[in-house]
């Protein structure tokens, strides 16, 4: 089979081009790529060019959502796994530095990750991967919900940061995609109450359906006003106001993940808040060793991930997939399958 | 009403009497009891007259897993808490030592407890307690499940203290009423794998009713054969091989939370295991600042205590029991109601 | 002996009057103070007749780092305590509240802390505290050096809420007190790299003197240009540039504590720094089980804390002491000793 | 210069011979080998031909504490890296199993550690190891200290997993080279009080004259009589009854850490007593990410390493070495040093 594969050349030109089919060195494995979510950063790479410093200079393949089937392995891969389903974690790091040897390699500054200048991506036929990062698929598993690990991977290590526990109140900011697989881990980890705010209506209403206990609009009505209390925050809208009002809403000692990427490099957060209440506040980039639970937690059932499905396009629809996912906020999750016809 | 109470005065010999109704001093409340569990250890004192060090040296009522409703209050406590329903934790610290100051107040070694020689316990009408030791009821939890957070307070505390985390696998040794809750809790929290232990059929044969992922018939097979290769062991049958055989079936960095309370002092680990692989050991001693946690766990349906439930007994069955809770594996908790008749 | 008190009326209004001698209640001790360490916060309320919503409304006694011997003892207290030196610690929580039961009392809505309206402190010769707010001395630790387990309590928790280990490099931006008490800790603790920033040379002379491995002057030179790739930042100035490009020097997974306080309710801060490194940052508000350590640390030599003093004065110059640390960049520590004339 | 090793042909029969001077692959350097320690597991080959299931079956040069300097580099590192010095961190894992992901490499399976069968040590005159396994001395650390950074490692080690902090009071029980470096870990972490034990007088006479606030020969009196009520237990000895007896000296919530291997595979351990007290038990095997850390430690004088060298021997002495360490309780830590002549 050739491989195909969807090509940013600037911004809002994408053109579907053919590629050498990549061959597996050591340790790694070629995989048929089947299925490709299209996530946020995607859609900004495909607007503008970049994102922060990371700047599209040459064209790039986008897409780090993916699951397939391996067909080749390098030398040193055990020959059986050819045939085998698997999610790819898309970010490989150095193993070597300070922070892969701690076990944080997604801190790694030497990380080559999928569809990030200058790393091709997922939205293509086949790709190359290293053996232990792509993750055997079990049967009841589908090729859609095992590319949408990497999201659920981001809401478990939001959830993990914030040492989330059972019974704890949780209060989402922002109903996205990131903020409805947050809200999902949150539930199955036992927070017991889940409050999701956005300013889209259909959005808040998905959430409700997805198991919020209770949704605020925040174009309607002010977060500090509901006296939440919460226990944990998890930012995912980058709005500033939703981050301030989010921490003012903390119990003592809540935690505060901010996962939402706002503009500009600065941010006025309420310190005197922060101090007196001893919050803790971090952020999240990316996460490490989260596949193998993410995977078991929708086999389990404990995550029903297809629910945040929402679209399903070919390859060659790969520019519409970023537009559906850009212009419709009640788009969620559309689905690269590069098969489709 | 009169003040009625189950006195245990020696082995095998409960007595119904009439006690004065207890006066609640400042900051406490008085509480008419509505339903009581029957724990292994009540049977334990019922059956031998000690536990360990604990020695029933004059007439105690026993009883320590309860819930009720709020008739009276003392000095500095709201009176709108009256008629408030609510659960009871049985254990009430000195506040001021070293362990309580710390946050760790099951280990405070001033701690009064319910049914624990000298404290008389709840199988009885009134009972008086510390009025932030008596927690606000949801109305859609009734007082039997009210009474279970105690129990559920054990099974919490011990994933807690495994430090269990979403997509784990969790072996759980022991399918008794602490066995159950503690997978109950484990799947609440998003162990992905539960494997319950027993030598018991129905009782493994509850425990795959209540959600365990696999069990395995330990009279039969032997646990080490089954390379489990879990998370966490949680140690619920006080049987020594169960330990051992549970210590070698975990990971690399595996936790170990020993519950069950076996025969003497002493008792021999795979010790060089637990240093080739850094396994960390412990035990646990009832719990702290579980209660309200528990109480949201069953509000919000992450937990379904009522389905431990076997069977109901009045006041003046209490004996009767503590009898079926020793002699039927299957009659996992008997609940004494005091009104009933 | 009469009990004279040094009573802020208003600011730069302190009076000395004679007030009644308190009676110790149940559980509580009579101290007769010894020394008493002046703080900022002193300092600030002396100038300004407040800090933040905390208004002196009625005449109030400064106060709170305190240090002398048991006289008399209330109920429940063992008489063999009369005599025994004590350092005060003096904030006494509720005991009650969630946050008092999980042991992070500091958070406790209802404290009652020294010198703080409306409860009056130690600028006075007799104060009643709990028994278990007043440690036992050694013989070793004079009464300054235990009036300044406080300011110690303060620097100890804050290299706890910063998990500071052995072979951390830490940097300390501020040199007044609690930047130097935290420097200190921070070298017991096993902070292999300690670098100190002020914009006063005097300060920076006595960190050297103290054990900073490295000073930065920031009037001079901007502390980014340093890259000092630090684990650890302990913000002790209040100054808001020195809090963000504190973080900007922190490693990948480093952790930030704000202890000092800045002007206003908000602050800007360098999120997406925070985010792409995962950095965490939280504030201190006093402590929690520091004493019992912090007076062990002085005990056995790893803290030399009597080198932070810098003055005495008696009872009557309590103004001057005042004004002292207020006026003097180098008076760091001036201390008040009742019975010096 | 020509490659000799000390090479164990069998119990007690090491014969120096040349060997192929060892070249460096891809991401590795080629060391000089410019001082080994030698350790008591290195005696224990020598005595038995090996140490639980490792067996030596072929020729092999022990010795894992080393330090030397890069004299050759292969692909892929920095030339200018050769001339510098450094210490060895002997343990290689493979970067890619689930351990290693994590941070824990010290749990791989398929780690490659020096003088283990069948992986040959640094009893030699050159050793490649990859880069990043080979850390920069600073000018002020000699040789024979940076060899010792791997006991240090093992203390350092010891000390993290038992979550020591500031204050702590510390038992160690054994005061063989483990237990002297634990100690001084122990102290450089800022434990207040470290109790150490042993039954050779000389060896705690070392201690004392090391740091150790009390020593307790157990030969002479019984570890539990001195009711001493330690936050940490780190068991270096061992011996069967030092672990009973120092879990027994424990506080409620203490931590035990086994470093001393014991015979067998099953040891008995006071289980109630840790159900009881909640005391965390866990044991360690090797290290990881300590290194860095440890030569800071060094490096700024928290920890003085060379006090516990005793002796020195040239390569062709290293039988001679393995004997002292074996047969004189007083020779703490023998160093070969391979140039020496």
């Amino acid at each position: 089979m050739r491989n195909q594969a969807a090509v940013l050349y600037a911004p809002h030109d994408i053109r579907l081009e053919e590629r050498p089919k990549p061959v597996p060195g050591p340790h790694e494995v070629l995989v048929e790529i089947k299925a490709v979510g299209v996530c946020g950063s995607d859609v900004h790479y495909y607007e503008h060019g970049r994102i922060g410093s990371f700047l599209v200079q040459k064209p790039l393949i986008l897409g780090h959502e993916s699951a397939g089937t391996i067909v080749e392995v390098g030398e040193g891969v055990d020959r059986a796994r050819i045939g085998q389903r698997v999610a790819i974690e898309p970010g490989v790091p150095c193993r070597m530095c300070r922070e892969c040897r701690h076990g944080r390699y997604n801190l790694c500054r030497n990380v080559q990750f999928f569809g990030t200048p200058p790393v091709d991506g997922a939205f293509t036929n086949y790709v190359t991967i290293p053996a232990d990062f792509a993750y055997p698929l079990p049967d009841k598993i589908s090729f859609e919900e095992g590319a949408l690990m990497e999201p659920l991977s981001v809401g478990l290590w939001a959830c993990r940061k914030a040492r989330l526990q059972g019974g704890d109140r949780v209060l989402i900011t922002g109903a996205g995609p990131i903020g409805l697989v947050s809200m999902k881990v949150a539930l199955a980890l036992g927070a017991t109450d889940v409050i999701v705010t956005d300013v889209f209506p259909q959005r808040l209403e998905i959430a409700r359906t997805l198991g919020a206990t209770r949704t605020v609009n925040v174009a309607q009505e002010t977060l500090t006003d509901a006296k939440l209390d919460a226990d944990v925050l998890i930012e995912c809208s980058g709005n500033r106001s939703a981050l301030q009002n989010g921490i003012r809403s903390l119990r003592p000692a809540g935690r505060a993940v901010v996962v939402g990427m706002g503009p500009g490099e600065e941010t006025s957060i309420p310190l005197a808040f922060i101090q007196n209440n001893e919050i803790e506040l971090t952020g999240i980039f990316r996460y490490a060793n989260t596949y193998r639970d993410a995977i078991a937690l929708v086999a389990s059932g404990h995550v029903d991930i297809k629910s945040i499905i929402t679209s399903y396009y070919s390859l060659e629809q790969t520019e519409q997939a970023l537009q559906a996912a850009k212009n419709d906020p009640a788009n969620i999750k559309p689905i690269v399958v590069p098969e489709r016809s």
